[in-house]
């Protein structure tokens, strides 16, 4: 995988996650389902994340992370993002924007996934030096999405 | 309570679920975060079911899963409701015209409920019986939504 | 086209709808954009119902608008469905299911044409002898959906 | 109205943008249903702003277009919120989360003024000086809201 020329990719290894992070969220997702390779994780994946929303719902997420680590942001909503209040709703918002392209499959998955916070989610999380309100969010979405993806070919 | 007077509360009951079965998943919900009690618990969901746009939901759900179990709709969209085909994703729809209306916490603990599938939710989705497509997708919305609304008075 | 084998066309024409009306809703909310022709709207609109999630949409929909004016709901449903009250929004929410896989244009595109009700949409939505409460926004959905995708071809 | 103390007011003056102008947008969607004066329609807007999921939405969405203006976000999404192409769509999705808290009414009104884009709408959109992608879906999800519940008030 040309893993220098996808902006998403690159995006997501400077804030710490691989795709091979998410691909063990899809696995874990689709256990009791269906025995699939991480060849085929990836594959989907990058289906997800190559679609124009996910884009745009990536990079402003990861944008308003990044600008509210700096302190760039006006102070009230910058302290809002920083310390991710838990009635703050719009990295879900954004998450949502992906996870709506994938049918009802993806959903669940998606509010399962921000429940029990697994693996990388979990870390990401808990990280005390970087602000990732929104990117936990859109780690388990690319996921979520990626399951649905995969059960829907079963499926069909 | 005066049940007999509360349409959803005596449609609910006609297709096998209670308050209390309710409030136990609410309780389940919120378990790891506050103690609460069944009658904070019922409080809140008669506040949850007796919004006009759940009224609706629960009642045209409710209604589906009865036309459907006597075969009173054109066959194709008869058969696509009765074995809840998996790829079938309007029940959700219509649950989360409920979920929506309070919020990300909701929507989290729906998916989390329609994945694990606990207690009534289990129950209902397996009775062989009669027709609950719908029926299981609304009582998680409500049960999710309920706890939304406590984990949010909580912290405000 | 084979009209007869595509039970949503033979549907929508038992209820008065032809593919050619929705043709003529999609040329109006282009008009200012870009000339189509009629074969490449009735093409993207082909698309838009076979997909299937629309497909259960549009037959739940309409049954539940053929179940009212049977009168066989339980009767408080069945009086808020024949009625449209105002503040029924379930048939929107239903319609949605269809239009939010086409993106934010057709969103816009659908507020508008309920709005302002053009064409067939008013017909439906006026017509004394039968109930459409489901019906205009499921119109009003593929419309505004086939709308969408003619933009995004032209932008992409 | 103690407009130095609410930062949402203050926040939308520093854009261009006054109560009054939203509130002649209220009027307007309202003009063929029911007079309601200029008082009702401000009392109303507040109610909308001072929910914490608008609050939220509507502060982020501006320190989008102002970090986009300040050419301080990645190029790649900078450029894209520069341009508002119209095939990004977080500027709607970030302005539904207001809308969807006010039922089906405000997600037609929504779309209705997003597609004819009238007074300050429109002259925002154009605003050659300022980048204002997220601003003009917000202030259109504003005026839709609020009158949605002015609607609903009437109705009920």
């Amino acid at each position: 995988m040309k893993d220098d020329n996808n902006i998403i990719i690159k995006k997501l290894k400077e804030r710490g996650v691989t795709i091979k992070d998410i691909a063990e969220l899809v696995i874990f997702l689709q256990k009791d389902y269906h025995k699939i390779t991480y060849e085929q994780c990836e594959k989907e994946i990058l289906k997800v994340i190559n679609k124009k929303e996910a884009i745009h719902a990536i990079l402003v997420g990861i944008a308003l992370d990044e600008m509210a680590e700096r302190k760039m942001l006006d102070q009230e909503i910058n302290d809002i993002i920083l310390e991710d209040k838990s009635l703050f709703g719009l990295d879900e918002v954004l998450a949502l924007s992906i996870v709506n392209m994938h049918g009802s499959i993806a959903l669940t998955n998606f509010g399962y996934l921000d429940k029990i916070k697994p693996t990388i989610i979990g870390k990401v999380n808990n990280d005390k030096n970087s602000c990732n309100t929104f990117l936990d969010d859109i780690i388990a979405a690319i996921a979520a999405s990626t399951a649905s993806r995969i059960a829907h070919s079963y499926k069909e």
